[in-house]
C-alpha cells in the first residue's frame, strides 16, 4: 500500500531511518565501551525494542511500572525504571521480579527503608540505584550536600536492597544554548558523579554503575569518565527539538505525522485534520526560538521544513497553518508530513503506528505500552 | 472502594457532579427553547452520552468520523459533526448513514462539490451545515466577504446535499479578557449568523438551523435571539480553564487527576506521578493569566486550590511542584487531587476513568472513543 492511501491523520516511521539511528547510537556506545540501555518510552513498542536489543542493547529502560510490565511480558529480561518507584507498588514489584531483571532509583530515606522492608519480607533483594540530581531538579539527592555520600552507604547498607550505583538525568541539557552548552551539561554532569562515587567509596561502597540518559547530551557523556551506561530514548525517532539542538538532523527523523488539508479559508491559512490530539501542544526547545507545533515538510518526500508555513495554532483536531510567506498551493484533499516537536508524546497517542520505507507501508506497528501511566 | 486504594496517577470522575452539570445546562437550554447537542469529545463515553441524551438531549456531536463510529455503534440516532469532512471519507459516511442521522458542516466549494458526487453517485442524502467563522479564524466562510450568502445558497442547489443551516464555534471565546466580553462575542456571533441566515432567505434559502457552540459563551449564546442549537462539550466536566472564565466554580469540575507524591527532594520541591502523559501541555486559558499545569486541591476533599502549590513544570511522567509559600507537610506516597487546566484532553489520554461519589469508587468507565483521531 501506498502511504497516500492511509486514514489522516496517522503516525508514519521510516523504517530505515529507525535502523540506521539504532545501529549508530549502538556503534557509537561500543566504540566508547560504554553499554547502551535505551528508553523505550519513545516508541513503546517490543518489536522495536528487540531490534534495540539485538543490536547489542545491555537492556531497556521503562518510565513506569506497567510499561515494565509490558515489555516483560514480551520476554525482555533486564529491565530499569530510572522513576522514584514508591512501595506501595511492592505487590507489582513482586510480580515482575519473578520474570524479569528490575531495578529503580530512589532518593529518599524513608521510600528506600519502604522497599527495604518490603523486600525483607517477601525474602526478596531488588537492585537499586541512587538518583542524582545533576542540575535539572527534578528527582534525586542533591551530590553537593552534606549527608550525600552517606545516603548512598545507607541504601548499600539496607537489606533486601542490593546497591547497583548511581544515576542521573540531565534533562536541562535541553535547555542548552549551544553546542558548547550542552557539553558543558555532560562534563559537569560526569564530575558530579564521579565525585560522589569516589566519597562514597572513601566509607566503603564499591564503585558500580554510572548511569547518564538523554539524547541531547548522549554523544558528549559518551567521552566522560566513569560513565557505565547510556540510557537515550529519543534518538531512535528524533524530532524537530534534536534538530534544534544539534542532535540529528532533518534526514534522521524517523517519526513523522501524515496530516491532510481539510479547509482552506484564506490565502494565508491553511487548516490540517492534526491537532494537539496527534501533535500535543509540546513546544520545540533546542538552540534558537522555534515557533510552532511541528514543522510541515516541503513535500512528502522531502526531509526539509516548508519554511513559508508555520502551525501557529492547535485545537484538539485542527492544525491552524499560516503562510508566512510566497504562495501556497495547498488545497482540500492535500496530504502532508509533519516533524512533530516531540516523538515520545506522539507515539503515546496512537494505538499503532504505520511503519513505511519511502512511500511504501511494510507493516503497521502496534503501540502496546501506549498509555500505561501506573 | 475507597478512591485511596487505586493505582495512581489516574482520572477521577465526580458522578454527582456529572449529573448535576448535565441537569443544569438542560435545564438552561429547555427554559430558553433552545436544542442542545453535547460535544462527547470531552467524555468520549457512550454510557455518559446516552445520559445526556436521556436528560433531553436533541443529539450529540462528534469530533472525527472514529467517534461517529463509536458512538454510532452504541446506539446514538443523531450524530453532527462540526468538523469539514473531506470526500475521502466517502465510504465511512456511506456506512454511517446506514445505522445513524450523520450531519456535518462544509466550507469550501470543491469540498461541497466533491460531496455532492460521491452522494450522487451512491444515491443518496447527506445533511450539511454551513460552517461560518464568526471570529475564531479556523475553518468557515467569511459571512462579510461577497459571495457568503451565495455559498450557502450554492450548497443549498448541490444534488445528494440537503442544507440543514448555518453553524459556528466562537473558540475566541477562551480568549475573552472579562464576562462582558465573553457576552459581545456570543451576541456578535448571533449577530453575524442571523444577518447571512437573512441574507441566504432572501436568495431563496429557507432559514433552519442555526447552531453555536463552546462552553465559556453558552450562557450567554442561549439568549440570543434565532439561535437553535447549542453544542457546548466541556460543561459535563468543566476544568480550570472553565473556572478562570466565570464559566463554572470549583465544586463544579468534576473531573480530577488522583496523583501521588513521588519525591521530596526539597523543602520547596514536590514531585508527583502525573506529567504531561496525565495532565498535558495544555495551559490554562481564563480572564486572568493562570501560571501552572492545573492546580492541586488543598485535600482529597476540598474543592479549592492550595495556593501555596504551583505545577510549575511537567516531563512525562514527573510533575514538578513548588512551594510558593508556607510549609509543605506532603511526603512520599501521599495523595493529592489536581483540576486539571483542560479535561477533554485528559480523557483522551487514559483507557478509562473512575466514577467516584465522595471518596467511594463507584465504576469503572472505559473511554470507549479514546483516541479516535481520523
Amino acid at each position: 500500500m501506498d502511504l497516500t492511501e492511509l486514514r489522516t491523520p496517522c503516525v508514519l516511521v521510516d523504517h530505515p531511518r529507525v535502523e540506521r539511528n539504532i545501529e549508530r547510537m549502538q556503534a557509537a556506545a561500543d566504540a566508547h565501551g560504554r553499554r547502551l540501555r535505551p528508553h523505550v518510552k519513545t516508541h513503546k513498542s517490543p518489536e522495536l525494542a528487540r531490534v534495540q536489543l539485538g543490536r547489542g542493547a545491555t537492556g531497556i529502560c521503562c518510565a513506569k511500572l506497567g510499561e515494565a510490565e509490558v515489555f516483560a511480558d514480551a520476554g525482555v529480561a533486564d529491565i530499569r525504571l530510572p522513576y522514584p518507584l514508591h512501595p506501595v507498588n511492592a505487590d507489582r514489584v513482586l510480580k515482575l521480579l519473578d520474570r524479569t531483571h528490575l531495578s529503580f532509583i530512589v532518593d529518599h530515606p524513608d521510600v528506600a527503608r519502604g522497599w527495604s522492608e518490603a523486600m525483607t519480607r517477601a525474602g526478596r533483594v531488588v537492585d537499586v540505584l541512587v538518583k542524582v540530581d545533576v542540575g535539572f531538579h527534578r528527582c534525586g539527592i542533591d551530590p553537593r550536600a552534606a549527608g550525600a555520600a552517606e545516603f548512598v552507604a545507607g541504601v548499600a547498607a539496607l537489606p533486601g536492597l542490593r546497591l547497583r550505583g548511581l544515576l542521573s538525568h540531565a534533562g536541562h541539557g535541553y535547555a542548552a544554548g549551544s553546542e558548547a552548552e550542552a557539553e558543558a551539561i555532560a562534563r559537569a554532569e560526569a564530575e558530579l558523579l564521579n565525585t560522589l562515587a569516589d566519597q562514597a567509596e572513601a566509607i566503603g561502597v564499591p564503585r558500580e554503575e554510572i548511569s547518564v540518559g538523554a539524547t541531547p547530551t548522549a554523544r558528549f557523556s559518551l567521552q566522560q569518565r566513569g560513565i557505565t551506561e547510556l540510557r537515550p530514548g529519543n534518538y531512535i525517532y528524533f524530532d524537530r527539538t534534536q534538530v534544534g539542538l544539534g542532535s540529528a538532523a532533518w534526514d534522521e527523523c524517523a517519526l513523522t505525522v501524515l496530516a491532510r488539508v481539510v479547509s482552506r479559508p484564506a490565502v494565508d491559512r491553511v487548516i490540517l485534520d492534526s491537532g494537539s490530539k496527534t501533535l500535543t501542544n509540546d513546544l520545540a526547545r533546542g538552540f534558537v526560538n522555534q515557533p510552532g507545533y511541528g514543522v510541515v515538510l516541503d513535500g512528502l518526500d522531502v526531509s526539509a521544513p516548508d519554511d513559508n508555513l508555520l502551525i501557529e495554532r492547535l485545537s484538539e483536531e485542527h492544525a491552524n497553518v499560516r503562510v508566512t510567506g510566497g504562495t501556497c498551493a495547498l488545497k482540500p484533499g492535500d496530504l502532508v508530513r509533519i516533524v512533530p516537536n516531540h516523538s515520545c508524546v506522539v507515539s503515546n497517542l496512537v494505538d499503532a503506528v504505520w511503519l513505511v520505507n519511502g512511500h511504501e507501508v511494510v507493516d503497521c506497528l502496534e503501540i502496546v505500552a501506549r498509555g500505561r501511566i501506573t
